[in-house]
Formats: structure tokens, C-alpha cells, sequence
């Protein structure tokens, strides 16, 4: 029995949170029963929507118990296996959380599924080819649903969803703006992701500047938005918003530590007819087949190519994290643990 | 050719809309060309959306035009005609503006439709079977299209849009819940128009108060919302919705006056995964013939009672709608010509 370490959440955040928050303990994995595969991780993702789950609020998803280890995507490959699906080696995608190994059941549908990681890299099943992608295929096509030609903006676009959703939309014959911090990232989206034009959200920190921004930028103004952050962003699309744009809301990362972040003109969306959809693509799953085969194609065929910020260790993990809501990762963040 | 006396727009209001921006004009109508009617208004519609269009401001009609009479919904009878579809003594529904007649093109589509007043007195062509009831009826059936059983809310509910909106969901199935402004309202509300429960905003004028009250009235939580007013009754809304929640949003009578009027925590569209739709009415002629003919069957059937205030003349006009706008009128606002 292979010994397995963890990180648990050790406490709720105050405000903005710390390492402080997580503890790291080392346990042996449990005999396997019937049924049962033991996974060993080759990578955990980190995802904006974990600090959500750490407040003891009402989220979107049930709050992450204390004491428990904390949720998260992994991809690794079997190490034990008591399910005739799965044999010793088979490469797999799953919720395994953080931490090096994870029992899982066999048999519980959508807990494992197998990867093919001859043809695309198996980190790649936790971003472009995976949750990350799947979400930004899902606001682009079934919420914004773009015609060819019209403009769509993406926020955080040099991340592993803002990436995916660039490729997925200028294959759909769209003029695309990324806004994204700093001008290595902003080069990045324009030159290797192919955006059309990029924001640097640090030269334009407040609602006027960003306006002003996105109207050079947009020169036949906004029809679709994908927010991945929220704040003076949001309010400043809505002032450069066509009538009848839609946006899709799937991140509100702004305001996961404080006091929540005011729409500051709602009215704009009946000026502009609009439509604003929350979503959380884990409860689409009807779409995941279609959306990580056309993923899959794009980045096969070099037309997107994710980057990653990849942390060695488990230990390395909180501070990973920290750092990638405040923007210091550059593409997909992930913790190598093999 | 007789005497019209018309109401214009003089001056755009600073900050709150006064007598002072309309003038009163008198002079002859003109004679007619082939292919024109003249007809005689018996009522004026007044309604919210009309302030929107005074500023110079985006908004989402072409804002009225200054030294122009005030656009607007009337009823009225074909006093003169050159035009082989309309007979003198035919009943008309149009757009005649603020002014005792108006020479429309009868070729125009969608300018005048002629209009039963034998079943439906002739005044709720402007209210109930008109444009408000059919903005009733696209926030609830396009926008929230709501199933049996779900709760749905209204602001504004004793007003002409909100009754109709809460005949056509009990219609459906629905629990309907008012929003209404004094006791008075509130009674009407419940015992004539028949909906479940209603909250008086103004013993709930703040956000905390007003959510304690709809969660009393909505013990199940909230599907949908119909927003006829904006500010914090939709924050309060927010945070009484459930998962998959709908708001219909209609009018944000609140900002008109002065500064946009911010929504409090935008975060809950995503936490809820709600869908928030901005639209306008006159966008979807489409629907005007299947809405209409439901909304004219619940009035001959009396499952709908519109209320009426009804002010008398056209001099009238701009203090009948400046109350309307402070909530004074009770249940449809119009101006009787005739």
C-alpha cells in the first residue's frame, strides 16, 4: 500500500485566503474492495471555482467540508485496479482532489473515464481537452451562440478556458478580443492563440479606460462575452454591448474574497436587450462528448495550443493556487505530483 | 378639418421629469392624401417606457425628438378616410402620439390595426389586450416559460402589465406573487386579480425587508421574475431565486431620474446559474397574435380585471404621467380624449 499524501482544507478564508487555510498529512491508501481502482495522479488542476467552494456560503456547488481533502480535477493512471474496466496502466481523468492517490469506484458513472494519451499530452484532459475547454465551448456555443463575423470578448483569455474559447470561436469565423494582465500574456493571446486584438488589463484598470479599450478594439461593438472574472470588466462590456448580445457568466473570481462586486448599470441590459446566463458545465454533461471532440481536433491539428504553469509537488499546491487568483500563472494551472 | 391639440416635447428633463418639458400646441389637421386616415383618439396610453425615450441618452428606442408631439399608444375611430380598408366610424388601435387626432398611412404595415370593441371596451386595447399585455405574456412565456408549480414574481403587479403578466401564469399553473406600492394595491392585487400573495414595497423599502418578505410569500423559492421597476427589489429577487431562475426584465423605471442604480451582487446569476433577459416588446410582433388572443379570451372570461385611472383631457396628460411615473396611478394609466 503505496503511502498517500493529502491536503485538507484546515479552515474557511477571512477574506482573502492563505496557505494557512490548508494542511498537508501523509496516510496509507486503503486496501481496494471489489470494484474498486486506485489511481495513482500524474496531475492535479487548479481552478478558480475551487476558492468559491471554500466559503461556508451559498455557492454553486456544495461548500468543500473542512477537514476533508480538497476537491479537484486529476489525471494519472491505474496502479491497482479490482474493476475489469480498467487494467494496471490505463491512463484515466477523474475528481481525485489533492492528493497523490484516490480510490475510486469503477462503477459510479462519471467518476473515471479513460484518456488516450498517445495522440494529446494527458495534462491536456485537465484544460483545453477537458473541464476547462468543455466550459468555454458551452458559453460560446450554447449561450453566446455566435453567427459568423459578429465580435465575441473573453476575459482571463490566456487561461486554459479564455484559450480554448478564442480557438473554438475564431474557428466559428468570429472576430475575437481577449483581455488578459500584463503584455507577455497579451502577445501571447494575440500571436500564438490568434486572437484578433488583446486588452492589457493593467493599462486599463478602471471602468473608463476599459470602455474606451474595448471600443478601439471592437469597432462594431460586442455581440457575445465570455466573463471569466467579473467587476469593472463586466460593467465596461455592457457599455460597449450590441443589442441582443449575450453574455455567458461563468466566473465571478473578483469577488470571491470580499464584499460582493456591484453590476454598476443593469439597466444596460434591457437598453441593449440583452442576455446574461450563469452556468456551470458540470451540469451539461449532455454536451461533454461533442465539446472534447472538436477540442480534441483543434488542438490535434496545432490550432490551439494551450500553455501551462506547472507546479512540482503536492506541497507546492496552496501557494499554486493563491497565485493563480491573482493572475501569476501564465495558461493552465497544474501540480505535477509524479 | 378639425382643431388637434397636441403635447410636445419642449425640453429633456434634468434629473426628474417635470411639467415644465411638455408644451401644449393647438392648430388644424391637414387635409388628407389618397391612402391616409384620419382618426380621432379616444385614449392615450401613458406608460413607464415613455420617460426612457425623453433622455438624449442610449436608450432602447431612437429617443424623442425635441419641438416633436410625444409618441405614444391611442384607440380611437376613423374620422376621415382615403384609404379603402377603413370606414368613418371604424375603431383603431395605433400610435397616434400625444394629440387628439392623427393622420396615419393606412398602407403602413403595423401603423393601425382595427380592433372589436363590441366584446372589450375599447380603452383595454391599450392596456390588457395591447402592448402591456403582451409584454406580459413574452416575459412569461418566451423568457420564463415557466412549468406548473414553479413560483413566479412581479413587480408593479396591479399595474397593466403586472395583472395580466400574474391572469396569464395562474393560467399556467403558477404560484404568482405581487410586488405592489400601498395596502390598497395589495388587495386588489390578491382579491381581484387573484394572485397568491403580495408584498407592500412600501413596508418593505430595503433590501433585507424585502427579501424576509419574499421569503414568507415564496416558501419554495423563486423560478421566475418579471422585473417591471429595477433597484432593490431585483436584489432582493437574487437572493430568493433558485437554481435555473429567470428574470424577465422589462422596465428599471427606478434609474430613470438619475444615477444607474446598481445591482448589489451580480455573482448570484452565476451561483444560482440564473438567466437574465433584457427585452422589448415591440422586437416581436410575431408573438402578437397567439399573446393577444389568449390575453382577449382571459378578459371576456373575466379570469382578467384590469383596473383603470383615467385621467381627463389632454392638457392632463403630463401630470397623469408623471404620477404614473411616482407610482400614483392604480392600475392602467390613461388619458380620455373623447
Amino acid at each position: 500500500m503505496p503511502r498517500n499524501q493529502q491536503i485538507l482544507l484546515d479552515n474557511r478564508p477571512q477574506g482573502e485566503a492563505t496557505v494557512g487555510n490548508f494542511r498537508l498529512v501523509a496516510g496509507d491508501t486503503p486496501a481496494l474492495q471489489d470494484g474498486q481502482v486506485l489511481v495513482r495522479h500524474h496531475y492535479l488542476s487548479l481552478d478558480p471555482y475551487m476558492r468559491g467552494r471554500m466559503n461556508d456560503s451559498k455557492s454553486y456547488a456544495a461548500c468543500q467540508s473542512l477537514g476533508q481533502v480538497m476537491l479537484g480535477g486529476t489525471v494519472g493512471e491505474v496502479a491497482e485496479s479490482r474493476h475489469g474496466a480498467y487494467a494496471v496502466g490505463d491512463k484515466v481523468a477523474g475528481m481525485g482532489g489533492w492528493q497523490e492517490y484516490s480510490v475510486v469506484d469503477g462503477n459510479a458513472p462519471g467518476l473515471l473515464r479513460k484518456v488516450d494519451a498517445t495522440q494529446i499530452p494527458l495534462s491536456y484532459y485537465l484544460g483545453a481537452v477537458g473541464m476547462p475547454g468543455v466550459t468555454a465551448w458551452y458559453g460560446l456555443v450554447k449561450v453566446i451562440a455566435p453567427k459568423p463575423g459578429e465580435t465575441v470578448v473573453v476575459s482571463a483569455a490566456s487561461g486554459a478556458v479564455g484559450s480554448a474559447f478564442g480557438a473554438l470561436a475564431k474557428a466559428r469565423g468570429c472576430r475575437v478580443v481577449g483581455i488578459a494582465g500584463g503584455p507577455d500574456k497579451c502577445r501571447y493571446v494575440t500571436e500564438e492563440l490568434g486572437f484578433d486584438a488583446c486588452i492589457d488589463h493593467r493599462q486599463h484598470g478602471d471602468l473608463q479606460s476599459m470602455s474606451a479599450a474595448l471600443k478601439a478594439a471592437c469597432p462594431d461593438g460586442i455581440d457575445g462575452h465570455f466573463e471569466n472574472v467579473g467587476g469593472y470588466i463586466l460593467d465596461a462590456v455592457l457599455l460597449r454591448a450590441n443589442a441582443f448580445a449575450r453574455v455567458a457568466l461563468c466566473g465571478m473570481i473578483a469577488g470571491y474574497d470580499g464584499q460582493p462586486l456591484p453590476l454598476q448599470n443593469p439597466a444596460l441590459i434591457l437598453i441593449n436587450r440583452m442576455k446574461i446566463e450563469g452556468f456551470i458545465v458540470s451540469e451539461h454533461m449532455q454536451v461533454w462528448p461533442a465539446a472534447l471532440a472538436e477540442l480534441g481536433a483543434l488542438v490535434a491539428g496545432g490550432r490551439l495550443r494551450p500553455r501551462e504553469s506547472i507546479a512540482q509537488g503536492l506541497a507546492a499546491a496552496p501557494e499554486a493556487f493563491l497565485g493563480l487568483l491573482k493572475g501569476r500563472n501564465f495558461g493552465k494551472q497544474l501540480v505535477k505530483l509524479v
